[in-house]
């Protein structure tokens, strides 16, 4: 299904998830300050999505106990636009805690495969859904927004390959419980590009628009970035990222992290994709951050434009 | 230009230049040993094309030092096939040691901008092919292969983007010297894919065959496996990478690894393009050489799959 170029090099959405999908993979303790001041640094560098945290139990994230704090100091600084920030919500507990601190947009995170469904939510792959269902829809009565992560959607680390057929449907179901866009997870990071466009084309086949997927990549085999070039040419228009290349996978021994924010602003900026990103700045912030974390960036931009 | 998905998504051929591009750029003294042992296992390991040393001066390149030494020691264990590993030859000087060696196949190594030639080379653009002419027509008339590398394709640390139309016209110089293929190398790694898309193109529309053109990445700003996928995309058959991603540029400071030929194994394999490497036997020899070089592979694959 060929796209348009046109539409293929059309302006890119950047979906920042560093300060939730990567802080909450860093061992250390990070004050809630910093996570502040670094989601404060990410807006004024131009990300137009910054994820700020997830309403996890602390005894399953320790790391980001502090989400209530970190969004009423967000609050005291941006104001109304904090409640902007999307937040993950694992379950209706966590929808609980958004809602009373009035996020207008929410994130659930699933599961393409059994194995791995079962490992980080103690479902089925179907039972997942029906956690899933009540969440959405009181999220959706409440007038917000639910992006829905699906993760294992290429590789599995247990199951090997993942069937196209089955992240379709599980995105399909997704949708049907009332979800407005996919994220879809290369978790392990061993996809390539072949695989790329051809699970966004049956998504798209599969009725679904383009429009309404994102695309999420690790670079553990050295191949997010290629990933990306897929996807755009495949016609997807948001790109999941993470800032300095923060974050990872916890259940996923494997799993090296996400995809440098730096290193897809330089493609996009090389390709004339506008993305409205001030790169100077977004470097200088992940920068900062290494020292707070006590080591480099993994970013090749990072390393390249601060050594 | 468009070209035919059967046609991009041929068999590659693989130009391994770590031996020669990698090790020249280490800062310790690896013994001759040593050397010939990563040569022979890249070579089993189904490396169909394996660089192994340049005879430029001592002085110059200290690390290539035992140029002779290392060809006679691989004369004993490969026999006539060690004939056919490709050395570079910088000058006259080089040409001759590699014709006294039986050498079949050298490489001459060009610049794309006057900076990089004078810095490089310390001559200007123009007077570089007068450095070249005599060893080409020299190399042909016994009957040898020449490879032309030309640096700073996209980018120059000095002189910033590179015209196309200025590497389009040093690539020509080159060919009608007599040279059978070009390497354009992204010496310092800004490319990106539309760039090399467009460097393709504007090749073939002189005139000059697609088939005869390579493509030299390196992962500076971690663009290497996306262009090269662009690459296929623009009909180029031969990449040069380098085992573990060892090496850079020792005259550009911000230049980083090569691509490593683990991370491009990996893309080839999942777009289904036959290449003919063995990647555990590569893994393990990257590994192993690590080990020699006393620290970890920069390449994503090798650090994925050997930890």
């Amino acid at each position: 299904m060929p796209v348009a170029d046109q539409e293929i090099w059309g302006p890119v959405t950047i979906y920042e998830v560093g300060p939730r999908d990567g802080l909450q993979n860093e061992s250390g303790s990070i004050p809630t300050e910093v996570k502040a001041e670094l989601i404060r640094r990410l807006l004024a560098a131009g990300l137009p999505i910054v994820e700020a945290t997830s309403f996890v139990h602390p005894s399953w994230v320790p790391q980001l106990a502090d989400a209530e704090d970190l969004m009423r100091m967000l609050g005291d600084g941006l104001g109304d636009r904090s409640r902007d920030l999307p937040v993950l919500v694992p379950n209706e507990r966590g929808l609980d805690r958004a809602l009373e601190l009035g996020c207008r947009h929410v994130a659930i995170f699933g599961s393409a495969t059994e194995t791995f469904a079962r490992k980080n939510l103690n479902r089925s792959l179907d039972e997942q859904f029906a956690m899933f269902e009540p969440v959405v829809r009181r999220a959706r009565d409440a007038g917000l927004d639910v992006r829905a992560y699906v993760s294992m959607c290429f590789g599995d680390p247990w199951e090997g390959a993942v069937p196209i057929d089955q992240v379709v449907s599980v995105g399909q179901r997704l949708f049907d419980l009332g979800a407005s866009q996919l994220s879809l997870g290369d978790t392990i990071g061993v996809g390539t590009a072949g695989h790329v466009g051809a699970l966004v084309d049956a998504f798209a086949e599969a009725g679904m628009q383009r429009g309404d997927l994102a695309l999420h990549f690790h670079d553990t085999y050295g191949q997010a970035l290629s990933n990306v070039q897929a996807g755009l040419r495949a016609g997807i228009r948001t790109f999941d990222a993470s800032a300095g290349g923060l974050g990872g996978c916890p259940y996923a021994k494997s799993a090296t992290g996400n995809l440098a924010t730096e290193d897809l602003v330089w493609l996009l900026t090389g390709l004339g994709i506008e993305h409205g990103v001030d790169l100077a700045a977004l470097v200088e912030t992940s920068t900062w951050l290494a020292g707070h974390l006590g080591r480099p960036s993994p970013s090749a931009v990072v390393r390249a434009l601060a050594g």
